[in-house]
């Protein structure tokens, strides 16, 4: 049995609030259990340098955690000096999701940046991020649509992601930390609305899985990340 | 009139949220009006270099603001790599308004690290911070309390600051940003529970002002920190 | 048909040379085509901080590469001033794969650092580096031995990686950079010598890609891990 | 008593020497005793971005102190890698305090940049920074009107600045490191030729102060800074 | 005698091998013994902003080291967040050497960056890299005759480098790391084909040393450079 | 004729003011024309990590100018955020002169650092500071001698530093900024007072030079220095 005592393949309850912030142009607050993140979308006139001329948009990302969203407190980023591997991994992630399901020639030559910032950490931060990091997006674009800056088809599908793990030798869904700490595998699929996948990321750092236990995840995350993506049309109706 | 409509000594709406961490130590998210700070203390068993073997504590206080929690969106400090001079002013503010209300002595050798996040900014972010983050603290030493860490009296006062400015040649309490734009001062204050000043910072970067303008201002700090006192004292109550 | 005129699931023309630093414990110049990475193990009788005291071992790495191993010249990281995010996503990875494979208690309170220095680059860079450091590692373990430092059994298996991708929609193996540039999706996995998965990474940065193909890619990365792994066994024999 | 023998209301020895630099525009090394700054003023043909094309000027200042100014040796700030908090929060407040005096319109598209560098300490070097930048900010500005660059105007007032502080709960004028080390609280005024308020810092860390005291304190630095402006205009005369 | 059974004045085995990369328009793995540099020389259509608008073109250099191109792994530089002095002072070093012996106008207003890379390092290693870095800089102007982008002329003469110090006494040419160790003085000479002084750095760090053995020592380089000039004219015939 | 009217082999003006910190151990104000570098020697009981447990004490040098030392201001390297090459080369360069002429294991195991800052540039300011370090540091074993913490010995020599170039053809001594700018060669050379070479520094960036004139130069510094160290006698005499 889950420490969670969820079902193998049950996600945590999961909740969108949008339009949480009076400035950005669009938002939501997600939460995975006790996993919180902030995530804002915000409209640039502008489009990186190597962009430039070619009449497409771009989305980017930004990943932080509040110094004690963690259990035990975490040095802030901007005292260190930099960003960690860690958390370049997780933005690059989470930008690299988004735009596999935005028409970037469609976006005209702007720049949406999504900040996805962890206000609580439980597990699943980046797959929280994701998830909600597309209902920010969608939002972004509607406010655009309102105001005639882009025409439909700009976002072309949904996309969300989970993670899954092995615990005792049996395959679950969505691991919260204490689950995380102890799983023999480590996780997350990004999927879109369509089922496509976009991105899978599996790491094995103590024994190595095999291709049963493999397909197994997966095939769980494929069932998480369908009901993620319901919850998001319920979200965005 | 100003544009918040509000009298010239009248606060914003101001509110205070425990517990809102599951983590931190104390946790408090203030609200003054459309200015939103989560404040976490983090209780760490250790304590700067310099201070070791003296058989005294010590509070220190970080500041952050989340990239859109501004009207355009700021370029996050841990992705430029430092911190800005006015963060570090700010979180260096913070830090010695609350150990002038702590027993250091009575804290033993322990540190309180306050970190105030900024969610949601509308003018008065650093006042915020210092009125919220006392919640955090007193919130923490509870904590220790409760588990037989210290004894009575480590916090020996409350905390509370505000804004003050001149707003069309007439003074006015706890400014808003559309109102501190156009403001020809800028002065925050920061008192005790018993009236006494633990910092004054007026600043006038167009025109200078005069003895009376700046006496007109303490007073109505001084009468809307005693009104923020009174808030503290019932959400701890 | 590739641009390279291999057939899809074709490795390139990969040589391992060994023993190619004076200084190194363990060393390899691994080349996959164009793509030459130089790989040295360097035994350290310290251990990272927070394992002090565990009786285990750690295995780390650090790769790089130099300003003109790419097509145009990419400017050298210790002038401007940090890894990129890239780089430090590929060192984890690298240590992350050869940790599988290694005995850490076994190895005593010692770490091994390798670094991967890529001389020239063609494609699948951090693949090469994964595959050619394993023999480095492999030597330094040995060198360990003949002196008595560690007993069998540190070293549990082999570990390679490989690359793969959909060109023009079939999948083929070991994509060089003109056909990396040219592909609908990049993966990599790792994956130990008894057919273990202990690292899969697949992106779609463009379009999502189905169930189906990446079933395929899977297949074809394990059949060249195979491959690799043979090879290893015959330069180490 | 204090430390320095002085009466409560009374400055150390004030002295002013003007162009004492080859090359600066402007120039001023101001000693407070045994407290010297070096004060340059350099004419820069540039503004920062942000003004560019609103007809206005700058004035901006930068502070450091030389390693061996201090009792003890301070580590280089270009050899840590950034300036301080505090020496942030300085050189802000040495460019607010002249830009308060400065009419930027007048200044024309130009920069003029005042490097204000410790040369010895012992107390008060921002408020010696503050008095002495303003002659050297002077003469730059009568460079320029020697070259018909400016009309009459630029420079609409005096400004200069001094410390206060409780000495045995003394109200006292001027402190030196001694004296400063060991006073109840730390505060600094800047004002105009006029009497008009510019900047007001009052800190307590350790114990909050009255508000009798504080209006002491800002008494005594009227006159001092009184003394200040009588001083300059000799040395400008 | 020497560590290194060498006579005196004899050069360790020096070899060039050209072409050694794919992607660079010239290049060079110059090899002094056990000290091998990889030189690298690319085109860029830019040149330093200060160089702008003069029709001239710039030769510049950067240095770097393998970590574990020496006895002990040397931490790397991209991880350590900055290229040390010694590194700065051997690339300015290559750089002038360089220059020394171009045509800057006949290059027309492009640049050529060297990179001397040191794959494995036994002393010597910046003699061997602007030795080594000639036959690049050569390779890279033949490249771009070939293409008619520049004239002859453009490189005036040869540029070689050596080192020389005093081993027990006596003077001793191309010290390798050992012998190194244990001399009493290091110098290092460049000179061009025609025998002129490019560059002269001696150092005495534990006892000075006569003009006597100072003339010894660049009498030697003299005879030294002269051989290394003979090479690079049979690398490049 | 040079600029400054000077014989070829004749020196700018030269001045020592001993004592000019409160604070420093030993210290010096050298002029030599209108470069003026401030000097300051401190102790710390404190070794480099590496010497430590050796029986030797350590002198180490740091150098810095003022933003307005120079014609233009040059950026401030705290504000800039490293110390560029040059600062590192001439700071290593003033190190090993000054261990050239002291008897480390006489030292103790104690650190003296060696400040000098450049307050006003006019060419030759690294020969300025190696010839004033000298007093500042001899100072300092003076303090030292006081206070029995080190007895006699411990500073072997004297030691000075000059630069010579080749101006229209003629070799000439100690060139001021204008004369360096239009000089063909650029050395500078340190000596001991026993005549010992410590360090020696040529370099011609644009044509190179004779061995005829090298000597020629070497021997205007040669009779240059005797004359410094005969004023370094006088000065602490």
């Amino acid at each position: 049995m889950r420490p969670s005592k969820r079902q193998p393949g049950e996600l945590r309850r999961v909740s969108f609030e949008r339009a949480v912030s009076m400035h950005a142009e669009g938002s939501c607050l997600i939460k995975f259990g006790n996993t919180h993140v902030l995530c804002t979308a915000s409209l640039e006139e502008r489009i990186p340098p190597w962009l430039k001329g070619q009449g497409r948009g771009w989305v980017t990302a930004e990943y932080g955690m509040l110094p004690r969203a963690t259990t035990d407190r975490t040095r802030r980023e901007a005292s260190v000096g930099h960003q960690s591997g860690r958390t370049q991994e997780i933005q690059r992630l989470i930008g690299r999701a988004l735009r596999a399901v935005v028409d970037l020639p469609k976006l005209g030559e702007r720049q949406i940046s999504i900040d996805c910032d962890v206000i609580q950490a439980d597990g699943g931060t980046r797959t929280a991020a994701i998830t909600g990091a597309w209902v920010a997006l969608h939002d972004c674009i509607q406010w655009m649509k309102l105001r005639d800056m882009v025409k439909d088809g700009v976002l072309r599908d949904h996309v969300a992601a989970i993670s899954c793990g092995l615990y005792n030798g049996t395959p679950v869904l969505d691991l919260d930390y204490l689950e995380d700490s102890n799983a023999d595998a480590d996780s997350n699929f990004v999927m879109t609305g369509a089922g496509g996948i976009v991105e899978v990321q599996g790491t094995a750092e103590t024994t190595a899985f095999s291709q049963e236990s493999f397909d197994a995840l997966m095939a769980l995350a494929r069932k998480g990340i369908a009901e993620l993506v319901e919850l998001q049309k319920l979200t965005v109706a």
